[in-house]
């Protein structure tokens, strides 16, 4: 099968699926597409006869068959690969699991909007001055620091539900935002976060994304004050 | 178990699992919280302490087990209740079905910000202005339009995968939207719309939604001006 992505550097959404995949040890073959803004471009032209919604990550299967949507891939390859504990095997940390995946899909709006995932830079300046006047990024990130505390606590870590597992996947790109901007944790989210970057299948993101070198302005208007 | 939900005129959210569980007959009780915009109210003070979110619905076991998100809701109960088709039966229509609840759950959001949910008003003056004006609520309502339409040609209807599941009830408050606002559809599309209007767990939510009459003027501005 193959997985449709998005630059790494800019794409959170295709990272989540990228390194799900990777850290499973399930063979899929990575197909980059270069975003753009540019109205009937490459982009634009490949990207509208794959996916439905036109948007990144999007898995097909051989026979064209095609699965968008970060939450619903998980599932898929979940129900396809039993072996692995995608999810926690245990039903009640399997729902928490999915409250978590889905709160991170609908959820953290202004962490998103105002911290945009750009793995290559570090913004600690930016950071700082967000942190002090901006009230709905600190209550995101307080309802963060909560979520982890409470689950590494809870199953003693190192990841939410203990082993790797989706909904780490679904952080991954949370805990690259909050380092780049150097956004402040408690000690046990802190740990939580340095125990995410530090996966491999993370490192492995990041590693292409450093080598990237693609920059898209349009995707970072603050580039150019640097 | 219990189920917290909002005003059922406006909460769309909480109309997608009160109407996934009483489609399928799954006994629950029914929890409303009156929404307000009061800072220390009753509404604050009782959502902080059942939902890790401050949002509902979210649905609370006996023994206090907690489980937010409506796509989270719909996976426990699925798994809970194996003897009902919650998701298809068929593992490629059960992916498709999770990959479109998930579209809408993070999804079409001119739509969910210019058409918000108020199921006892008709705005079709407003729906023929906006559809005049706004191309992003009209390329939301296509995209709408297209999935309905491929997968209700697919299954043969009169629900996406033939029988009414979750990825229905996830499209009923849009249904609603789309009715009052008076906002046009292809044929296929809008036989399907007025079938989930005229699923009996859907009229009963909206039927209850008529009776309420309790008005939060903060979440419409527009009423005045009627």
């Amino acid at each position: 099968m193959k997985l449709y992505i998005g630059n790494k550097n800019y794409s959170s959404w295709s990272m989540r699926s990228g390194v799900l995949l990777t850290a499973f040890g399930i063979p899929f073959e990575e197909v980059k597409l270069r975003f753009d803004f540019i109205p009937g471009s490459e982009w634009h032209r490949v990207i509208a006869g794959i996916s439905p919604t036109r948007r990144v990550p999007v898995l097909v299967e051989d026979d064209g068959f095609t699965v968008w949507e970060t939450v619903a891939i998980a599932e898929y390859v979940a129900e396809r690969h039993p072996e692995h504990a995608i999810w926690p095997r245990d039903a009640r940390a399997r729902s928490l699991a999915r409250s978590l995946c889905a709160e991170m899909h609908g959820g953290f709006g202004r962490l998103r909007t105002v911290c945009p995932m750009n793995i290559e830079v570090f913004f600690p300046d930016i950071g700082r001055k967000l942190w002090a006047e901006d009230e709905a990024l600190r209550a995101d990130v307080a309802r963060l620091d909560q979520a982890w505390s409470e689950a590494v606590a809870a199953s003693g870590g190192p990841f939410l539900f203990g082993a790797f597992g989706a909904v780490d996947a679904f952080f991954a790109p949370v805990a690259v935002r909050l380092s780049r901007f150097g956004l402040p944790l408690s000690e046990a989210a802190a740990a939580y976060r340095d125990a995410l970057l530090a996966h491999p299948a993370v490192e492995d993101w990041v590693a292409d994304a450093m080598r990237e070198q693609d920059f898209v302005p349009e995707d970072e208007p603050y580039r150019q004050g640097r």
